[in-house]
């Protein structure tokens, strides 16, 4: 039925369907590990692997890799570092490719293993462009290892067109397999992404690929995809039900629906959605007026979700009026 | 800050903005009462009145009129028949336009009073394709009583391209001011959206204004929106914290963020949140699962309304199957 209507309402010619072949990136573990400190049980997280399998999932981003040394508190769970005892008790090698984060600063290049020794074959390298030195440096540690390399430049929405333009002059020639263009603070608009995505392709060239990944802040998430999906790119990040810092990311299943691919099959990850319906009973991502703000003004989700934890969490005026600079800015957390 | 980025993002000649002077169109009363009955209290709705009018919002869309001899249960608000002494109790002419909806076959024109005798400026038709020539009769009617009118065509998801046309052909001379692009069922993706628009605007031609009244079963009521006024509408329905049926509408505060027009301050719909973020805990609209699924299978949403009320209601596999022909449909509900 939808797709009967689709062919009925799109003769050739008239409107073009500019898909191609993506490839499908799910972080619901990594990024929704940042609404409940990575607390998934090994059995949570095998399932979630065998559905991204069976779903035909190209990528699974199984969490973050850490220094030890990182100071991250008492309750965190294991995918905040992704130790290998942890990762071979959830997931198996082989299957679709794996993924860990690191965060620049967080993590020295001898914490992570040569690829021969783990289950993972994807690094992906977490930056701020001021830190690029440093992501370089492990970029290249990543790459004489064996890895398949990712970089995320963050929060590229605070940055000037220059100063995106310098770091992806420096991306182009540094060996790096894929980038993604993040949108952190969930600031892009449709127009935004399509200026970035030719930027992205342009800069890096052929030999690069170039994905997204996006945030809900003003029910953007899944939009933005499509646009970048149109525009040409070759990767899309999603998470499960959107799970994810804030108000989440781009839905696995909403995704799938679009790329209207038999690659994929949706059902395995619907047959999730209990689970992560119930993890959002309590954890309350998705869409809600603080991050919707936030993300309007460009500014880091951490006050928004501060305020999500207060009784006063949707007298969001003051908030508002204070970013418009409509009155005195002093309780305003503009940091990034 | 978003402001500074926004224009450092879209170089002039690069990314053009096609926006121009969008009239919005709230209908939180009458389509958020889709939700609950209609059940607000006059108190409610006067003060989303007010905050409306402070909004600088054009049109409210303040309920349904329908004929006193329609069964509509024992429990239904005043704003499914918006008799004169509730209007009046709740807002008051002449400060923004004033809406209200009839359905067709559900109210008869002598239902309909003269325009100088109401507070209401506008009779907003929803008319399903096979009943226009009834719609029409109640257009001639409310159009001789001094009314501004509109006309929603629902569920053109459904329809054939030469369907869509033989009714725009109609209306194209039947002296209706604004009609309406409906996606009742949230089935639309943005490039059905943007073959819609100017399907409509090239059929109705330049003295009929054009709209769009979107559902988010798909988290694409805004995106459809903005595609909608980036391609040219002259209006866009919205409601506060997108309350309507099912998954709810574009969210009006994301819809003034977005046009950033100085005509609108969305600081007074902000206060409203408050009220209508406890009404979400109630009635629970928003993005769930089953309106996901009926959206992609453009089905009306009554079965994934239904399934949402059970405590079974995220165990959507079977559902989608059933609407993929991968299972027996003997359950299933195609029913529009």
């Amino acid at each position: 039925m939808g797709l009967d209507y689709r062919v009925k309402c799109c003769p050739d010619g008239l409107v073009t369907d500019r898909r191609r072949r993506i490839k499908v990136l799910d972080c619901t573990i990594r990024d929704g590990g940042l609404c409940n400190a990575w607390n998934f049980d090994h059995a949570i997280v095998s399932r979630v692997f065998r559905s991204l399998v069976d779903a035909g999932i190209d990528y699974m981003e199984v969490g973050y890799r850490a220094s030890p040394s990182i100071a991250a508190g008492e309750d965190v769970g294991p995918w905040r570092f992704c130790r290998e005892e942890d990762l071979r008790r959830a997931v198996s090698p082989g299957e679709l490719k794996l993924s860990t984060m690191v965060d620049v600063g967080r993590i020295a290049p001898a914490d992570i293993p040569h690829k021969k020794d783990t289950v993972i074959d994807v690094v992906r390298i977490a930056t701020y462009a001021h830190q690029l030195d440093d992501a370089l440096r492990l970029l290249d540690d990543a790459l004489a290892k064996g890895y398949e390399t990712f970089m995320n430049v963050m929060a590229i929405s605070t940055l000037s067109p220059d100063d995106v333009d310098k770091f992806l002059i420096r991306l182009a020639r540094s060996g790096v397999h894929n980038v993604a263009i993040v949108d952190s603070f969930g600031a892009l608009y449709p127009y935004h992404v399509r200026y970035l995505v030719h930027k992205y392709m342009n800069y890096l060239g052929e030999g690069i690929k170039v994905g997204v990944h996006f945030h809900n802040n003003q029910q953007q998430a899944f939009a933005n995809s499509i646009v970048a999906i149109d525009e040409g790119v070759d990767f899309v990040d999603a998470t499960i039900l959107g799970m994810g810092r804030g108000p989440g990311n781009c839905p696995l299943e909403l995704l799938l629906f679009y790329l209207d691919n038999p690659h994929y099959d949706v059902a395995p990850i619907l047959e999730l959605v209990e689970i992560f319906s119930e993890l959002n009973e309590q954890l309350r991502w998705g869409y809600h007026l603080p991050y919707a703000i936030s993300g309007y003004y460009n500014i880091h989700p951490r006050s928004a979700i501060e305020r999500m934890s207060r009784a006063d969490r949707y007298e969001v005026r003051e908030m508002y009026e204070q970013l418009a600079g409509r009155m005195p800015t002093t309780q305003v957390n503009h940091a990034v």
